[in-house]
């Protein structure tokens, strides 16, 4: 047990206001790193303290680990609290971290390192008999090898490039029929684009969710899981909606994934908050991907339906105490939702659309949270993730919590700059979210530009009532009569939040 | 069952805007109504459609029902929702509103009427053996009938002059031997003050505390309640800080509180959402006070611990519906606190303090919910309620949403006028109300301008941190080290929220 009385935040962002929140409830000090280019930050002048450590660029800054434990050093701090992305699964910092005699608010260098190779990991959770998406365990060229393990395996197969990625050098295919044939060109284009013909044969999922379990570990041994997020809604493999609990879960298999991402937990000793990722096909068969080691963009909403702050929950276990809950004491309590508010033009292919907030009015009220990061009249750095905030409701149930949603994006402010937010409104409208039938693949299915043509103002208001009527089982209401003398219709800007 | 499209809010401020939000979540439009105060208020700029109903009083225009139930007629409104105050408990407007063929979202004219006269309540729920403050059932001249109920009663009593008010013509008499001298008194005082020698006599309760419990009733009969909330912190007999539950109910208690008030709302075929209110001496004995039969300011720490919307709920009960859930279903999930922010002075009596918001940002975060009518620049106008906002944070016990209340005042920088902030953080820091022993004289006993005298750039960090420590039963950190040369100490004005 070693009290923590002053956290460094090696952040920026939500994510180090979200930190430096719960840091203060406890009573515990916090101190920020900046860039250059974030001056001016929020988070700067949240915490206590706050240093500069370096150029705009994120290897001038929040990535100099060296630097940032000098800091420490100087200002008697603690502990960090990596937040995500940067040096949050570096487990050479958390050494580092470590060796200067400061805790790392997270999982041992080991449990990163062994969980950031995805052979590693595997072979690490196999005595744990955790699913895997089956197929060859290494690379191989010979066909009549291949054939048989797709057979094995059963089609519809893929087949991976071994140097391959982003998409390159991969084929489906359907059937023994067609297997050879498409074999020997995967392996030749593999060739000629790689110069390495090695491909691994693995089962198609035509139709995958992506379910993370969200688990805890302190260092007594102890480890349960929050239940799960549904993270299916992404652009350019990057999440962009999501949600707990799932729509499609039943307690069944809720428990068993949970069990599951509990072992490969155990597997690699984890202490701290981590997510375990699964994919899920259409019959609800689940594969284990690969595990976090850090606090999720998303954690926000296992926090609502389960009454845990996790921030807390990392920093009491950093401390060396003892989880305060056991698994039968976790229940769900209705159902919350994160949209990631980019700053991006949906219509554009999600493309970074930098610039200046001219108007930032976030939405409130009961089941609207938003974590965030700057306030009206600041800029989007260029050189940063271009998230602006996340936006989290929650209901006592999913249609509630859609409905709070709807009306959150509808009363939130933004100009200046494009955002995801009318892409969030289009999909939380869609029927296939709506209905919970849907997969990794829904932009692609069901998303074009043309479908945020509409003007706002013309449209908003009576989609989310029309939704709102569906999500009630009621009619859609009659069109607003026309305004007597004394009335004015109201033209505010109130719902723009796409007006440039 | 009659379907709502088309809701006119008749109240201002952050009620106007809290039932707004959820009636657009429900797919209803909304109509606001202002006074020519109120032009740029953001009620005004919520709504669908907005109009205006006359000058700044409130006998203008927020008190003009038959102005408002006409601009229902012009625009199509199916029914009005109340809010608080204004309007809400009016049963001749109730009544008018029923007339012109509207719904009024609220109890029937009857209800209203009934538990508005303090002397037919009583009568009315005295079949249900409702506790009650012992003592006369009418005013009385006559010492020795007097001093025969006194004895009945029990001393200490209190002597109440039945035409006083506001605490003229009131005396507490400790024993039967100095009863007739200060009978005598009361009735000489009463009679030169207000004309009117008659006295009430009841049982003096030393130590009261405000405990009230909300209930919904629907058409078809189902009553249930949704358990207490404690309104013990109160400034000239007007709430100031709520929370829920109590910190000193038991499960049997709160049970017997909870029928007792469902039973009340049977006495008067409630229908809708109603608070009974209740006085809770030292010795866990109840009585009935008064129902206030519409929704209260402090509804929101409800809706945090049940995970229900209560205006949500009063809609569907106005529609006709059913209730959707039985008293066993209702559970209470974690613990909520709501501090009022007034623009008063609490260094001056608490007098308000008009004026315009010069800084205004709210806090954010998990836990944290505001509920407010303001923006930045903002003018709070004199002719209304001085409520800037409701503050409410939530946590998984009494504990957390204390310190994340802290943590919230901290963060809430309101410049330009005093408010109730610092009053809040002085009340939740005090060994009483954090032990839970208080009652409604805590201003009495421990408040006094001079807690307030410290800066509080000086002193809310490290008060903070205290009670922090002391929640969390650790240590108070050490003071910050000295700072290296490469860090700057933080002097932002985060915290300034007392500054004028």
């Amino acid at each position: 047990m070693r009290k923590i009385n002053k956290i460094l935040v090696a952040n920026r962002g939500e994510i180090a206001l979200r930190v430096m929140r719960t840091a203060k409830e406890m009573g515990i000090r916090t101190v920020a790193v900046y860039s250059e280019a974030d001056r001016n930050a929020l988070h700067v002048r949240f915490a206590d303290e706050a240093v500069c450590v370096g150029g705009p660029k994120s290897s001038e800054s929040y990535l100099r680990g060296d630097v940032i434990i000098q800091v420490c050093r100087d200002l008697g701090v603690d502990a960090i609290h990596p937040g995500y992305g940067f040096l949050s699964e570096n487990a050479g910092f958390a050494k580092a971290v470590q060796e200067a005699g400061l805790i790392f608010i997270g999982p041992s260098p080991e449990a990163i390192e062994l969980m950031g190779s995805k052979l590693a990991a595997k072979a690490a959770v196999a005595k744990y008999n955790i699913p895997m998406v089956p197929g060859t365990e290494e690379a191989i060229t010979d066909v009549e090898e291949a054939k048989q393990i797709a057979r094995q395996v059963g089609f519809p197969i893929l087949i991976k490039a071994s140097a391959g990625g982003g998409g390159k050098g991969m084929r489906v295919v359907e059937s023994a029929e067609v297997f050879e044939e498409q074999m020997q060109l995967a392996v030749s284009e593999a060739t000629s684009a790689f110069g390495d013909g090695s491909v691994f044969i693995e089962k198609y999922i035509g139709s995958p969710r992506h379910i993370e379990i969200q688990v805890l570990g302190d260092t007594h041994g102890n480890i349960v899981h929050l239940f799960e997020r549904e993270c299916s809604i992404q652009r350019r493999h990057q999440k962009v909606i999501e949600e707990a609990p799932s729509a499609i879960l039943t307690p069944a298999l809720r428990e068993e994934m949970g069990r599951n991402a509990v072992n490969v937990a155990k597997a690699c000793n984890y202490v701290g908050a981590g997510t375990v990722e699964f994919l899920l096909d259409e019959h609800q068969n689940f594969y284990f991907l690969e595990m976090n080691t850090r606090l999720q963009v998303e954690h926000p909403v296992t926090e609502q339906i389960t009454g845990l702050d996790l921030v807390k929950e990392q920093i009491l276990i950093a401390e060396g105490n003892p989880l305060g809950f056991k698994q039968e004491d976790l229940k769900i309590n209705g159902h919350s939702l994160e949209l990631r508010v980019y700053a991006e033009d949906p219509a554009n292919n999600f493309l970074p659309d930098i610039g200046k907030l001219e108007t930032y009015r976030r939405p409130q009220g009961l089941g609207v949270r938003v974590d965030d990061g700057f306030e009206q009249g600041m800029e989007i750095p260029i050189y940063y993730d271009p998230m602006i905030a996340k936006l989290v409701t929650f209901g006592k149930d999913r249609q509630e919590a859609i409905a709070k949603m709807l009306r959150a994006i509808s009363e939130y402010q933004i100009t200046g700059i494009e955002t995801t937010l009318p892409f969030g409104a289009y999909v939380l409208q869609h029927e296939a979210f709506v209905s919970g039938n849907f997969d990794t693949k829904f932009i692609d299915r069901y998303f074009s530009p043309e479908v945020l043509e509409r003007k706002p103002d013309e449209g908003a208001d009576e989609v989310a009532a029309a939704l709102a009527a569906m999500l009630m089982n009621k009619k859609k209401p009659a069109a607003a009569d026309a305004a007597a003398p004394t009335a004015e219709k109201n033209n505010s800007n109130w719902r723009r939040n796409r007006t440039r």
